[in-house]
């Protein structure tokens, strides 16, 4: 009797489903029809009841879902290694706010967008939050590439090249959304830049529109130190108290860094289910300090993990993120069973999926969700002996040996060859973009 | 006229010298003879002066001086991921020790080793500090690999699978010595295991072979509360105290982790000239602390970079390390200045070979130092676009891009392909091993 026909199905060594058990199992399997997955349990029985039209044999592999990277700025790829080993504040307005001011523009984002597409889905990423001027162009750059996206429109009180004020910028913001409505991979939310570079007036309309819409907010929340002590000097308070009183703090909310909180605050985030998105490298690259992410997973508050953007990390690795959180989650506690690769390998995949609202469509290997898989390549001598294949994902550097990444059953990246981006093109785009930026802050100098 | 003869000229993209000058130059070469490097400067003018048997265009690639892992237990690769997210004195007497126990033996330390070497050689690193059993073995086997090495025999007071006590390891350690004193790329040195593992009187005997034949000794030094703890409970003083009175803090002293130190104790290890090696994954991992390199920097102490054992890490990739050690320096300091890439790349591979005594031999591309050179290729999506080859070396993640290295002029990696060792059957014996100690751990329980 021949089987249910799927489309494909997946031969791996071993599977991370991460839910509903997020535990490895060897030789098991993926079936995938119409773009979701169908089935998921030992290979042999998925060969016997269903009949699929191509089998990818991952003999080698880690097959898991594709990683959520909760936080960044896509095109900022163009500025990586352009502004080093400087503080936040120097690093912003001696160097980044400068060369965005000279050179951001749609040509600009495209590029920038790309590239970091490249690298992201290089390194597993099937699904990223974005926050950056002309967000028309990531979005349609997302699409165009068939990654899963968060596009939070920028909201910022300094007119820019995207828009010259906030009307503006809430008005192609929100034709933004109008416009993706019905795209499945892509979905627009509101990104305040913070409280900080927000009038009090733009908050409020940012979660008039966010409640009314039913649309996610994403800002930066008490990065480091400075920040917070600007809150209390002009309001007497911090910003979390700041967004606590104008009803901001609420389940639609992803807090960014949170690394300056106090336990009162942990409590006050927990109380109202804010979403909270770590970025490790770029907190301890800025001297930020650490998100203290233990505190808020014993408070209850879902933890996700973002890159930021590639001009203060400098990589868009997921994986990277999730072995520093681990390894700062048993520094800051002192206890080293704290941050378990289980739990990180949870906070890269599912717990992102849960702060951008889309933990029903993708986030773990489950019938019915979307297929949003990548396979690690673990035929590597730093892969060897395995005992514990979800250790070695988190603590063996995984990004380097991503092999294979689908998207909602699209390959995206094939035995490492990309198949929606031309890279030779995209590298050579990229190049013109150095020089034009090297060449403008030499003539600056 | 014809230039003179050299076996081979690497022409180089960006290169990374490290010494005299710790900038990255453009379209420059190197030019090696009978291992050694001859000239490095501009590739037009190193083609004019000599006619080379061969050349290595390395065109995407910046070269630099090989890595040196001044920490580590190359054979524990058999045991990495085998006891997870414990804390130290736990990971040791619980897991650690009970497997070494059962398993060391002159066949594993000889997988084990030839395992790390692998992947060693794959991440950049071209010299390699071990402590660890049957050190004959590890010290053949670097030779064979042809990888440079200083090989710390252990000094520690329980019977091992080695030595019953350390009448014998002390023996053996000599006798290794006396075999290796006319190996060019293998140093032995003394590896006391720590100052709460080893007699005072075996201290006293270390510090005096040591001196008699201009040995170095390697020790692991206050690598968390609870080790410093038992020293102020037992003796009254700290460890560091300890050593200093018997005469052992000296320029000849490796103090490996230094993760709990006083300003008091920091002022003294530089006043005595002590060598420090940071491991910061393995001390994150088992939260053991972190070690204050800024300070010891401050002091005018020279610190290098080890991976540990990979039981504790999970990698030996030795990139890796200095990211993290560049994070960790600007947040311990709250300044993003502090750590800067160039500062890394000197702790990596200058810093690393002073530490080990080995600076006039290996740690920059200076002439007439030995061809222990590696060339990392950054045609990558995440290394586009490039401003400054040193910080995207450093916080780019460069390991899993290293394509080239040489040691001594021989060519161990050849555009990834190991020339000195049988990878698939490396790969085999590595999985009977991991059998035979998964199958005990299962017997155990």
């Amino acid at each position: 009797m021949p089987g249910t026909h799927v489309e494909l199905i997946l031969n791996c060594r071993w599977l991370l489903p991460v839910a509903p058990v997020n535990e490895a199992v060897e030789h098991a399997g993926v079936a995938i029809d119409n773009g979701r997955i169908v089935a998921v349990g030992p290979i042999d029985a998925l060969f016997e009841r269903f009949a699929p039209n191509r089998i990818v044999d991952l003999g080698h592999h880690a097959v898991l879902p594709g990683l959520v990277n909760a936080h960044g700025h896509a095109a900022m790829t163009l500025l990586r290694g352009s502004a080093e080993d400087k503080p936040l504040q120097a690093w912003l307005t001696d160097d980044i706010w400068p060369l965005e001011t000279a050179h951001v523009s749609p040509d600009f984002v495209q590029t920038g967008t790309e590239l970091a597409l490249a690298e992201m889905i290089s390194f597993g990423t099937t699904c990223f939050s974005d926050m950056y001027f002309f967000p028309e162009v990531v979005a349609r750059c997302a699409k165009q590439v068939g990654m899963r996206a968060q596009i939070a429109f920028p909201v910022i009180k300094f007119p820019n090249a995207w828009c010259q004020d906030t009307d503006e910028g809430f008005h192609k913001g929100l034709a933004l959304h109008d416009d993706f409505r019905n795209e499945p991979l892509v979905t627009i939310a509101f990104g305040p830049h913070s409280a900080y570079t927000v009038t009090d007036a733009d908050l409020e309309r940012t979660l008039m529109y966010s409640e009314e819409l039913g649309l996610l907010v994403q800002t930066h929340l008490h990065e480091n130190q400075a920040e917070v002590a600007e809150a209390h000097e002009r309001l007497g308070h911090s910003w979390i108290t700041h967004l606590h009183e104008r009803g901001m703090l609420n389940p639609s909310l992803q807090a960014v860094h949170m690394t300056q909180v106090t336990e009162a605050e942990i409590e006050l985030i927990a109380e109202h289910d804010v979403q909270v998105v770590q970025c490790p490298h770029s907190n301890l690259k800025l001297a930020c300090g650490i998100c203290p992410t233990e505190d808020f997973h014993a408070a209850g508050v879902n933890v996700a993990l973002g890159t930021d953007g590639a001009a203060s990390n400098n990589t868009l690795d997921l994986f990277a993120e999730a072995r520093l959180a681990a390894l700062l989650a048993k520094h800051t506690t002192g206890n080293a069973s704290a941050g378990s690769s289980q739990q990180l390998l949870y906070r890269a995949t599912l717990g992102g999926a849960k702060a951008l609202g889309m933990d029903a469509e993708t986030g773990s290997l489950e019938v019915g969700k979307s297929a949003d898989i990548i396979a690690v390549d673990l035929d590597n001598a730093a892969f060897f002996p395995m005992y514990d294949p979800i250790s070695a994902i988190i603590h063996g550097a995984a990004g380097a040996s991503v092999s294979h990444v689908w998207v909602a059953g699209q390959c995206l990246y094939d035995d490492r060859t990309f198949t929606t981006l031309a890279v030779d093109d995209l590298k050579s785009r990229v190049r013109n973009w150095q020089s034009r930026i090297r060449d403008g802050r030499r003539s600056n100098r």
